[in-house]
């Protein structure tokens, strides 16, 4: 271990630091000079430095034991890094093309070193305010869904498996709490944390701290959030957890990583597709109206779900007669059986799906984090409305969820709130 | 520690014991002279000690590290004993009146010493075979399961302490197993351990094998019952594991205790009673016909889920402005939709207590472990026909669960098989 103790690196000591671990530096070609250092985090809760040198390079991630946004007013635990990093490991295991390599940990340091995502990667949220296509998108997080949560839930492993990670990963809780409080909480209250374009949004964040039936259901996916222990979820899959290009698409930063719902990762995906969908109207000018672009947006959103269906289904179908302890083969071993289970295991995920996204979208409109897809609508007055009819979507999808059949259902609902 | 490595115990080796452990040898005044020792053990998985002495008696349960009616050839981890012990002092917190003190625990020896249930406690089942009526059975068992079940959930907890907890509990798996493969699996494949009157109800037993419907419906409890961290239930509710006498009313055994669903501990409670009352056609005769008995039966039905529901939701209202995290008070602060979120709540409930209690049912007809109000009947065609009712009345309950609107549709329906 390079360093006995924690303590939060500059430029400085992150070079002692690689000096002192043999497998960073040997990544460099143990060769230190003219290091090119760049710290680029701009999440909420870390240090990310991305090291360059002349013959190699990585990103060296490190928790720090607050929320750097709000400062050391909000501490909030470093041992994060650990479930990130265990995480990174087992959703790598799992679709190593669309997940960074982890290089090396440090626990004590909270440090994670991983794969550099070299240019032109860049923020999917970033290339969807800029209207990109990414025409492999739906094809990438797709897979990446399918393949990590089935592989880390009942369907693929045995119950002891299972319930050895799952208490692992109970240790994750101030994450999870976070999340709770985040998602699940302060929309439907007043907070000091929740803010929202005012005063034009005053009466709709107002009704939805109002809305009986949406505190229902809200109540009912939280509960389902904390209790239910379904597979490795990512824990914050937004459109800025995911890295691009044309050709590649990564998924980074699952520090809320647990065993959760799979409906509150796909969920988190297909809401953020939503918001930035309603975003493009505010980003539209002369010479792009973004009509176009949006039809691709909603071709992506229906195209992911479909896909993610798809492939999670041939994985269930591949692994039927595995070690799978959900549905032994000895008793779901008919083929019109099996098609039973899995469509009603998918509706019951579609509905999840379907909840959790709407509950992503609303606290992006009236809690405390907001998304650049809105931010950077400069004109407040647009911005709002905007966000309103991302809100309204979102309230519709959650108290009717149950009522939707499939995907493009869905679309048609956001077609229609135009 | 008596003793330094696990050893079972004998009627010899036990006096060894207690004499080596001073907090159990003071229980019996210091005097063994004159120990009555009895064992009594009529389950499957431990030896269960009576020890009375001159001035005082208390019960030892040892763990075995297999399943004691079939043998060495079923391992089980001897480890349950101290889940059991964890959940006798967890359950006994909140409803000391109904759960018997634990006085020691030795991991080592996999060992409980407890409080001795005196005659004339008798187990549950034995009294409900016999046509025993107790009059505060309901009053005592729906005390019990509101207790437990509401201080263990998120309901009266925070998400830290209830995901340590959780943690803890997973450890208990391989108990949890064993429920999944012979209440989940076992009865709905072919399997060596399954057995029925035979040949009468042989038919009926394929057809649960055969029934499509039955296997989507137990295929959804059984994810329910793996991931659901609901509460810190017992695991094994029946009759079996409750002794009682006018007055009292203990419950024993919960080495299958970990964090599941609640409707699991109260379903396995209400199938036993119903279990129970489609038995009572089999002991009726020229004396007694059992009609009043039954009557009382599913009046006791009837009360327990009400009183349960009456005591969980006063604990509820008591409680909704302290710290469990499932409902904040700033966000369910309405009397109009703390009822609406109580409502939907317990609707959820009863229809997972339906769904566990037929499965609990369907299991001791055709699946390992039989239950003595059936085996009592000699007359194998008499008990076929009292078994295939209660077999199709579980089968109902599984399938239409959600069509239930109360317990007293669920007792028109019992009196509908007759």
């Amino acid at each position: 271990m390079a360093f006995a103790e924690f303590r939060p690196l500059d430029e400085k000591s992150l070079v002692e630091y690689i000096k002192a671990e043999p497998s960073l530096s040997s990544k460099l070609g143990d060769n230190l000079d003219g290091l090119t250092i760049q710290e680029v985090g701009d999440g909420n809760l870390n240090f990310v430095y991305i090291v360059i040198g002349s013959s190699g390079s990585f990103v060296i991630k490190q928790a720090l034991p607050y929320i750097r946004c709000i400062g050391e007013s909000w501490p909030m635990t470093k041992e994060r890094a650990y479930f990130e990093a265990v995480a990174l490991k087992e959703h790598g295991r799992w679709c190593p093309d669309n997940v960074p390599e982890v290089y090396h940990f440090d626990r004590t340091m909270s440090l994670i070193c991983m794969r550099y995502l070299e240019p032109p990667h860049i923020i999917l949220r970033k290339g969807l305010i800029a209207g990109v296509e990414y025409p492999l998108l739906a094809e990438h997080i797709s897979g990446y869904m399918a393949r990590t949560l089935f592989h880390t839930s009942l369907l693929y492993r045995s119950t002891t498996e299972h319930k050895s990670a799952v208490a692992e990963f109970c240790g994750n809780v101030e994450l999870c709490r976070l999340t709770e409080q985040v998602v699940f909480s302060d929309p439907y209250k007043v907070s000091q944390y929740n803010r929202w374009t005012s005063p034009y949004l005053d009466d709709d964040a107002e009704a939805v701290r109002n809305d009986n039936a949406l505190k229902v259901e809200i109540a009912e996916l939280k509960s389902k959030f904390i209790e239910r222990t379904q597979a490795l979820i990512h824990g914050d899959l937004h459109t800025g957890s995911i890295m691009v290009t044309q050709e590649s698409t990564q998924v980074i930063d699952p520090e809320f990583a647990f065993y959760g719902p799979m409906g509150f990762d796909v969920g988190a995906f297909l809401g953020n597709l939503i918001l930035a969908y309603f975003a493009q109207d505010g980003h539209a000018d002369g010479v792009n109206d973004r009509q176009k672009y949006k039809e691709w947006i909603l071709r992506t959103l229906e195209d992911t779900w479909n896909l993610f269906h798809q492939k999670f289904i041939a994985l269930w179908d591949k692994h039927k007669d595995g070690s799978g302890e959900a549905y032994l083969p000895a008793i779901y071993n008919n083929p019109a059986l099996q098609h039973l289970v899995q469509k009603k295991f998918f509706e019951d995920l579609f509905h999840d799906t379907l909840g959790f996204g709407a509950a992503k979208m609303i606290r992006r409109i009236v809690g405390v984090a907001h998304v650049e897809d809105f931010e950077s609508i400069t004109d407040a007055a647009k911005r709002a409305s905007c966000e309103r009819r991302a809100l309204e979507l979102a309230k519709l999808l959650l108290k009717e969820r149950r009522k939707f059949q499939d995907i493009s259902g869905v679309v048609s609902a956001v077609r229609q709130i135009q």
